[in-house]
């Protein structure tokens, strides 16, 4: 190595370690980027559009190459670039007019105290790496656990810190919840007995020979989330075993048919594993009949778990908590702090009804997660995972019992209002009725509706399914365009309305959690739909014709 | 509602939007707690302790109520609370001094580009909600799969941003990455094959009729990490389908052994569905022969997974990834950007060599994961996620090939200067070697090593046991104790060197990937051990007078 290498060299490895220092005052280069990066955020977060326009081609461009650069970048160079190629084309989530998806705002005090969570980079799998924050989660999930299950003050008194209990899980999100609890429900079912160890110790084909069943079943709403099918595979019981049961007319499941079901299987000698209850569909936003679910599982003795990664969040509302009544009776309850919690992406939690549940998918390790110790690793499906639960718990205190109340309110009271002004709107119809705060929705210009209305009363399938067919393309094209436009942004999706004999039919869907979303915005937006919808010279024009000659 | 309080109803409401929009300039409330809060981390991260001494008891006392506060609290009492309660008794990760994890310091340009990628709440499920965020990603695993595999330009040109590829996945760490892999092995093994739907579809049970084993199994060194008996466990063919292989006295998984397992099963009608390398063991930090492994698993016909989680980032290094020499013949590869690359704890990814890989695993879903969609949700364990990839996008820019070569080549040049100031103390014996920058070793005094080696040329197993009995305890105790005094940081372990005849061992573990880990600390570290080893009044007195009456 030449002299001048060797100065090279140790100039950089300075400059190297001057990155791992925390910048000393405000005049700093890396203070003054960061001022920047925050009035650039806090611009991006004002604009009141949904996306830029901009095809997906087009900005993989600015992401082509796959090797990694050799030379380092100023942290201003990188920051300038990504504020024109990243920054400026994600997704306004947080804009009033993005009203499509489960992703909505944010409080803003969870922007600095994020940058302090990732800062301190604790990580919960063990104390040893982690130390408050393990108090901390555990307090998380037990007011969690308070707000589904309410159990006296001694049962959290006596487990929410206890080594040997959990009140349940933190996780990423709801799929790594779900796929927890039937984890869990199907250790539980096929646990050691006898000479046999257990499924988690045998696996599968030898728990089903010593238990004597055939094979397992889980039964779930035709409206279940896809995490299911995912879990179903990924536990080794196959997707097959995931029993999709129809729903009634108001999109929550038939027990009855459930029922029916079960017993069909446990005279095939198929054993239910667990029922699986769904509140708030991603789809439609529906609760099934939970107490009903609970007496059938009660009845079946199997486990009880309930997907409420996104509604559960309203037990939040005095008002409107008993939506979700039967709750409590589950054995297992995934929520979402990251959907109406309004806590950012990335925390999702599993709740126990009983702390000793998760016993058997325990384990340890030497390094770490020692017997005994209080880590929250041994319980978890995740090993290193971020203190994000102190959002939650930042959350839960500042906005507080009295702040959720208005916000699960205001929501659920303006999909009702949304509601209304279509179902009173001559160009739209109301496919799906709110019962928390999602709904769905079509472009049905009056005409056309008077149609559907006849066809339906001649049970005239034939006119129906043309009829349906183009709305399905004019409703694609009109959700497009609008996603495109970038101006406000609802999302579509494909679901089996009873009135129209559960034909496939394709759907507006809107969340409405965004507390900025004004009453004028969705205004604009059935308004925008329509100017769109005139832009169509395909699909309308023909629905025109069709439905002026049928009569 | 009388009109007070419909009134004190509106006021809240009102105060309830404002914290949804952004703070307008630098004298509002948010901006001067931001302010506030920043400094404050600044003080933590600028701290030279490990953690302040606190039992776990009293610090859970600020975390005992399980019921969710009806009131809003303010933002500014709430960071008041937590930078005394949380805060204040988190674990220092980034001091120089704390050396016992994987979690080290982060440079400090990723915490305002957490804020923002936070701020901007990105989905990486589907495009719809992360748009310019699922090209990032996409390149993101392209980088690191050319770092790994070095295909030509055509294949990334082609393959990166195709929608029915995917070079790799990325998820929150390590253990779902490694589940990924095994999920993926095992389902394309038992995949579908004339009327049968395959494993996915139908099951475990059904899947090994179908093709006709009585088992899996997965090799794997003893020292394979934690989460593969999870991920047997969870995927349904059950911890005990984990064999675990043997090590050479080198700590590296004796591939003979391996093989002779392998026909051993094979011979049982037991398939071998994956072998696991190691490349960087959690305990000792060594790398399994990879290409020696790579040419069983040809042999074997079977999957070819390397946890590469914390020893991967080693081939960010020219001078020293010839350590991971046959990687590049991994069917996977996993590797953690949180561990040896400086990003923020939950950034894992698993690397396929075979971009048509995950296609076993795919899953869509109407509202979202749409058929032929470039949405990252459809290859994924997980579902929600957020930008993460945003964070190693950053740190591969900024830091750069050339950086990331000081960095990893110091740590392990680090390890090796630690290794021998120990190997040249009078009070410590090294037990594992450094061969990346992570060291085993134990406070030994002079006179007590020459007895251990007295009693090894003797072959006397009892007095080893009696002497290693002892200084098992002393080892507890120093690293306790140190940890309790917070000054420094070191974990502990057991393990089974050879030297000792595969007794297990307890072990102080050192990691040293802080750049900021200056020599003068690694001296510190062993005075405060030979200190805290004067406190004990039990197990090192019975080591003196054992050792004195040896001979």
């Amino acid at each position: 190595m030449t002299l001048k290498h060797s100065r090279q060299a140790q100039a950089s490895e300075e400059s190297l370690m001057r990155i791992f220092t925390v910048p000393e005052d405000e005049s700093s280069t890396l203070s003054i980027i960061e001022n920047k990066l925050s009035e650039d955020l806090a611009g991006f977060l004002g604009e009141s559009i949904a996306a830029l326009e901009k095809p997906l081609g087009l900005i993989e461009e600015d992401f082509q190459s796959h090797r990694i650069p050799n030379k380092p970048k100023y942290v201003s160079d990188y920051t300038d670039e990504i504020m024109q190629n990243l920054v400026a084309h994600s997704v306004h989530t947080s804009a009033p007019s993005f009203i499509g998806h489960m992703t909505s705002a944010l409080p803003y005090f969870v922007l600095p105290l994020s940058k302090m969570m990732v800062g301190l980079n604790q990580n919960l799998v063990k104390i040893e790496t982690s130390k408050a924050f393990t108090p901390l989660e555990r307090q998380v999930l037990g007011m969690m656990h308070h707000l589904v299950y309410q159990e006296n003050d001694d049962f959290y008194d006596q487990l929410m810190h206890s080594a040997n209990h959990s009140l349940g899980a933190f996780c990423s999100g709801g799929t790594v919840a779900n796929i927890t609890a039937l984890w869990i429900a199907r250790n539980q079912l096929l646990k050691a007995d006898g000479d046999f160890k257990g499924v988690h110790i045998q696996g599968l084909p030898q728990a089903l020979r010593h238990y004597g069943y055939d094979d397992l079943a889980i039964l779930v709403s035709e409206r279940g989330h896809y995490s299911l099918g995912k879990t179903a595979d990924l536990l080794g019981i196959g997707r097959n075993s995931i029993i999709s049961i129809p729903t009634t007319a108001d999109n929550k499941v038939d027990v009855e048919l459930m029922r029916a079901k079960a017993a069909e299987l446990q005279a095939n000698n198929i054993k239910v594993m667990a029922i699986v209850g769904v509140a708030g569909t991603t789809e439609t936003g529906n609760i099934d009949p939970l107490d009903q679910l609970a007496a059938l599982a009660a009845d079946l003795a199997c486990h009880f778990h309930i997907d409420a990664a996104w509604g559960g969040a309203s037990l939040l509302s005095q008002k409107y908590r008993h939506l979700l009544k039967g709750i409590e009776l589950a054995d297992s309850v995934t929520i979402d702090a990251h959907k109406q919690m309004y806590v950012p992406m990335g925390a999702g939690m599993v709740l126990f009804k009983k702390p000793e549940l998760a016993q058997s998918i325990v384990h340890h390790a030497e390094y770490i997660l020692r017997v005994g110790s209080k880590d929250l690793g041994s319980q978890t499906l995740e090993g290193s995972r971020p203190g994000m639960a102190m959002l939650v718990h930042a959350c839960l205190q500042i906005i507080g019992l009295e702040g959720y109340e208005i916000l699960i309110n205001n929501s659920l009271e303006k999909a009702r209002y949304f509601a209304n002004i279509i179902n009173r709107h001559s160009y739209f119809e109301l496919i799906t009725e709110p019962e928390l705060c999602l709904l769905t929705y079509r472009f049905v210009p009056k005409l056309v509706q008077q149609k559907l209305d006849l066809a339906i009363s001649r049970n005239d399938q034939d006119a129906l399914n043309k009829m349906n067919q183009l709305l399905d393309e004019l409703t694609q094209f009109i959700q497009k365009h609008q996603r495109e436009q970038g101006k406000s942004f609802v999302s579509r999706t494909r679901i089996k309305p009873a009135k129209y004999a559960r034909t496939d039919t394709t759907v507006f869907r809107v969340v409405l959690a965004n507390p900025l979303t004004a009453n004028d915005i969705l205004h604009d937006v059935l308004q925008e739909q329509m100017d769109i919808a005139k832009l169509d010279n395909q699909y309308l024009p023909k629905l025109y014709t069709f439905a002026e000659q049928y009569v």
